[in-house]
């Protein structure tokens, strides 16, 4: 039977849509009631944020009086925050919930909370019976605008950063603006760094926009805060599906512009600055290279870094470097960033607001002027 | 912003080959060097049935030595069979092995072992980095024409069968049908029962085929068993794209003819009957009931229940229930195949060979006569 062989080919389609609401579990809100009705859904698995459910200390009888009488909902609360991706007890938790609730591949696994949680839960629903049907509901600004629109989801494992997970799109996305009101100051302002980050890559209306804005996302301004989170879902999800590459076989990832820093930031000082406020401080650092190497003018450079500033993130941090230059920990970065991807180095830099370019190799020297110069500015 | 919504569609496309080759590991044998080289891989974990590994105790020096000086692999030994699926320490100790050897979404985990084991393992690949690159090397009958061509893996959990996995397609697929050689009987024959099902599915000219090599395969002809596993792989490999639900979200489930029984069976006797075996008296009693139900013509059935007692299975066991009629346990594998596929019954019979027929509800009376009809039969 030389060379022959049989071939399988097939595609797989998926559909899902990111909704803005407000006041979800409101009791005269029948949105999420009606959608569920209308998929036939009769049993949920609730799993509800831990932090979340202290900061809105009535959410949990609100969710409870919300699905009464229509669906046989169970709930669960789990620890907030990256803790929950730290273990397996989350997973288990949830997959213990799906297996007493019987949450068939017709049931709902509904996830309320901020990214840890719902990468957490977004992983147990897709291997439980190899995936149930599950909904997100993104409580904080980062994974309403970024993590929470997306496909991925994961938890942490021997110690690595989102080492096991999987590539599972949700079936619907909520993202309910409310829920933002009792977000911390931190938290609030971290997931900017996303929509700053897809303004440079893709959208210059959208940079002069959040330029024009920053008062107001200061103030704290739900409304502005829910148009900046829109486009910034929008593009996120426009560039999923439009690279051709959603489940990223390939190895270029240009929304990773920012994040090779910052991922090692957030490893390097054991996850106390957040993910978001680590963009902010990769996205400042890659935007000064550019300007050192010269493929960015410095006038752009400058005014990249002070909106940054602006909004109140730090630009600069000490495990990033000093006098002397980038700390070779983070310069380490991208070499794990490199085999990460499977041994192609490719970082993304911008020439121009809006105009994203790929790169092969790095001047180490200008990394080490630009942490000098984000120290001297900070 | 009422009424707004974000929507995401977008396609993945997944393709691989299944190919028949022997001799795998020989070190004249260039085919799988040479197509690891072409996809530039230069890691390798591997990881080996560990039944199949006493069963042929030279094996392991042989891969080290097929490998050594083209690609650094690293190999370990799991437990073999049902055993592996039990626990999570099958997938723990492939997770650990992606980790130490450093595999990048461009290395490759290998699995080479029977069904079990790549059902552990290629789950493992799956959630490892959201899925490393894997080869399946299927070393059994029912893993060369069945489980092992497919896309889905998984393993048990809170004791149920597949509780926990992923639909996940493998890069590559070998099968060798010199590995077979080392098979006990029950495990040589197990897998048949497979191409029986898709051929009474799908093709007559297979199912007249199988009648016609009934000695040749009860012989341990390898040409025939090897001519036998292409075309139920080629089968089950062209139902999966040609349904247009390769992820199998809808319900209806044609290629578990003869299986609603077989999982009960499996689970009541505890594993001790082979899936194989199960799904041989799955097929049996569907097609017994089908002819009480004057949907399948007498003589068919006779025939069908012949070829498959001809082959060495039983037909009969006696937790399927006895001169009463059905095991009420057995029965209740209706109500929780309905519950499986999420509230609408549907099982697939055959009015004829090489035709199928999906039924929503069934005569409880024809089950109790099909079982005392078989149980008399044998
Ligand atoms: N899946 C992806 O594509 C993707 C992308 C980027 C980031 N992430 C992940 O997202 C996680 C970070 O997510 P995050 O920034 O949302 O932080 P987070 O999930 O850690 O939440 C931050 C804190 O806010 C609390 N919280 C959540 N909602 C609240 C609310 N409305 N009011 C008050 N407190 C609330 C949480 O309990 C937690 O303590 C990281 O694990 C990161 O790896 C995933
Ligand atoms: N993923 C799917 O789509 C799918 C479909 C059907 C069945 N399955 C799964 O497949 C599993 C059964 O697979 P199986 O029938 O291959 O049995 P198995 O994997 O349990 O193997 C049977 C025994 O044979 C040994 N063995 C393997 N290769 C050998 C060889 N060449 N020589 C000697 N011994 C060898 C094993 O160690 C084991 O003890 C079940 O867990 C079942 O759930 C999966
Ligand atoms: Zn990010
Ligand atoms: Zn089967």
């Amino acid at each position: 039977m030389k060379e022959i062989f049989i071939k399988q080919r097939f595609e797989v389609p998926f559909r899902y849509n990111v909704y803005f609401k407000r006041d979800l579990f409101e009791e005269s809100n029948d949105f999420l009631r009606k959608l569920l009705e209308s998929e036939g859904a009769s049993r949920l698995a609730v799993v509800i944020d831990g932090g979340l459910a202290q900061a809105q200390p009535d959410l949990r009888s609100r969710i409870d009086r919300y699905f009464k009488g229509s669906f046989t909902a169970a709930c669960i609360e789990v620890q907030g925050g990256e803790a929950v991706k730290n273990s397996w007890e989350g997973v288990e938790a949830v997959l213990k919930l799906v297996n007493e609730q019987h949450i068939d591949r017709h049931s709902y696994v509904i996830a309320i909370g901020g990214g840890a949680v719902l990468d957490m839960a977004g992983f147990a629903a897709a291997i439980a019976h190899r995936g149930v049907r599950h909904i997100r509901i993104p409580t904080t600004v980062l994974s309403q605008n970024d993590s929470g629109v997306g496909v991925k989801n994961g938890i942490n494992y021997f110690g690595k950063k989102n080492f096991i997970g999987t590539f599972a799109p949700p079936n619907v996305v909520i993202n309910d603006v409310t829920f933002l009101e009792t977000l911390n100051d931190r938290d609030w302002r971290s997931g900017i760094s996303e929509a700053i980050k897809v303004s440079l890559l893709k959208d210059p209306d959208f940079f002069e926009w959040i330029e024009e804005n920053v008062h107001a996302l200061n103030a704290r301004n739900a409304d502005v805060m829910e148009e900046l989170i829109y486009r910034c879902a929008e593009l996120h999800v426009e560039h999923i599906s439009g690279q051709g590459d959603p489940f990223e076989s390939g190895s270029s990832r240009p929304l990773d512009f920012g994040h090779w820093a910052a991922h090692k930031l957030e490893h390097v000082t054991d996850y106390t600055v957040r993910h978001g406020e680590a963009v902010a401080m990769g996205i400042a650092l890659d935007v000064c290279y550019a300007g050192e190497i010269g493929m960015l003018s410095q006038a752009l450079t400058d005014r990249i870094v002070r909106l940054i500033s602006s909004l109140g993130f730090a630009v600069y941090h000490t495990d990033l470097g000093d006098e002397n230059g980038m700390n070779p920990e983070i310069m380490h970065g991208l070499v794990e960033f490199q085999e990460h991807l499977g041994g192609v180095l490719t970082i993304t830099l911008i020439e121009d607001v809006g105009k994203a370019v790929d790169v092969h190799e790095v001047d180490h020297d200008a990394y080490d002027r630009s942490i000098k110069k984000l120290k001297n500015r900070s």
